[in-house]
């Protein structure tokens, strides 16, 4: 659905959260494909890169002391420490957007929606993604082939910690299928554009049909 | 799309204002079809019906004394006069459904919509539908044959005065393509659905999935 640009509005920080298997970085690139006016927020982090992952496109990687800098200069909006490893969102890129009407997908965990939200509540919409149940949590966790067992056992009770932070989201979904996950992705954000408080061009246009 | 109806939430109260002439009776008409979750509230009227009309169907169709004695008895979660004549809705039968989760549209003015804020606003969700300009909105009045070029004025004129009240609502849909308008609609009642808040049934579901 083509939505009214006529109306001038304020972006998006759409934040995507759920324990890690339950289907989100999926979701996340799925929206990225078919909606052009919004994009994935790429954080900052200190973990390795993955075989598939490139710098720039999918974090923007650098060591321990550049992060530390970072945080000390006040260059984030968020950072958080998952996993053992620090990932971060750099403030004035997203700013910049927001401004211009772009909405910024996030993919991060509750920690880093908590630091947003006390940053930017005006701007946030949140939405917490569960699966449908535990088993298929870890049939989906077993199902990457590249973590060994003890790295799913970890991930695992990590995710049943992530999932006990639903409560504190706008929305919630319970994954049991993903197109119609997707879908309802979807008519949550066009709902959000079509808010009265984003759409700060609403007051001119109805003074030129009234007057 | 199908809704998640595992999860048991409470009823919207979801309303439609907007000019008459801007397509809000066609848009609510539309929606009740698509889905089969929300019916339309039928409000007590003491005004005459047209040709079309049918009794318990479009409105219940009472005269003036019955009216007040509904007023007086508290029957009404909300009531207003409009163009003369007097409207209401009543309270048991939206209570009741709204226990039940089943989402109710109304199709009432500003004045109704303030009313019902102040009774219920837990479960309201309001949207305003601006026409594109006056002059599609004049076009709009002029086609309905059975109304008197005096009547079209005073009904223009009070087009004007409803649409001050725009920024009261919860949404705003400028409607520039009845489709369009009508998808925008399904997403914004389909986003409220997957509110938290809505959703009672969220915490034991969390639950049986963690345990």
């Amino acid at each position: 659905m083509k939505l009214n640009n006529k109306i001038q509005r304020s972006g998006i920080l759409f934040v995507i959260s759920s324990p890690s298997g339950a289907g989100k970085t999926t979701l996340a690139r799925k929206l990225i494909e078919i909606d052009s006016n919004i994009e994935l927020s790429i954080s900052v982090t200190t973990r390795n890169p993955r075989k598939s992952e490139k710098n720039n496109r999918d974090y923007i990687f650098v060591d321990e002391k550049s992060f530390g800098k970072m945080v000390k200069d006040n260059k984030f909006l968020e950072h958080a420490e998952v996993f053992g490893n620090k990932y971060g969102t750099l403030k004035q890129p997203i700013i910049d957007k927001l401004e211009k009407g772009k909405d910024i997908l996030f993919d991060i965990d509750w920690q880093g929606t908590q630091e947003l939200k006390e940053k930017e509540s005006k701007h946030l919409v949140s939405v917490f993604v569960l699966p449908p149940s535990t088993i298929e949590l870890e049939k989906r966790l077993l199902n990457r082939a590249q973590d060994s067992k003890e790295v799913v056992k970890k991930r695992m009770s990590e995710a049943i910690s992530e999932m006990t932070h639903w409560a504190e989201y706008d929305y919630v979904i319970i994954n049991d299928d993903l197109e119609q996950t997707l879908q309802k992705l979807i008519a949550i954000l066009t709902a959000e554009r079509l808010k009265r408080i984003r759409q700060t061009g609403l007051n001119s246009f109805v003074r030129k049909v009234i007057f």
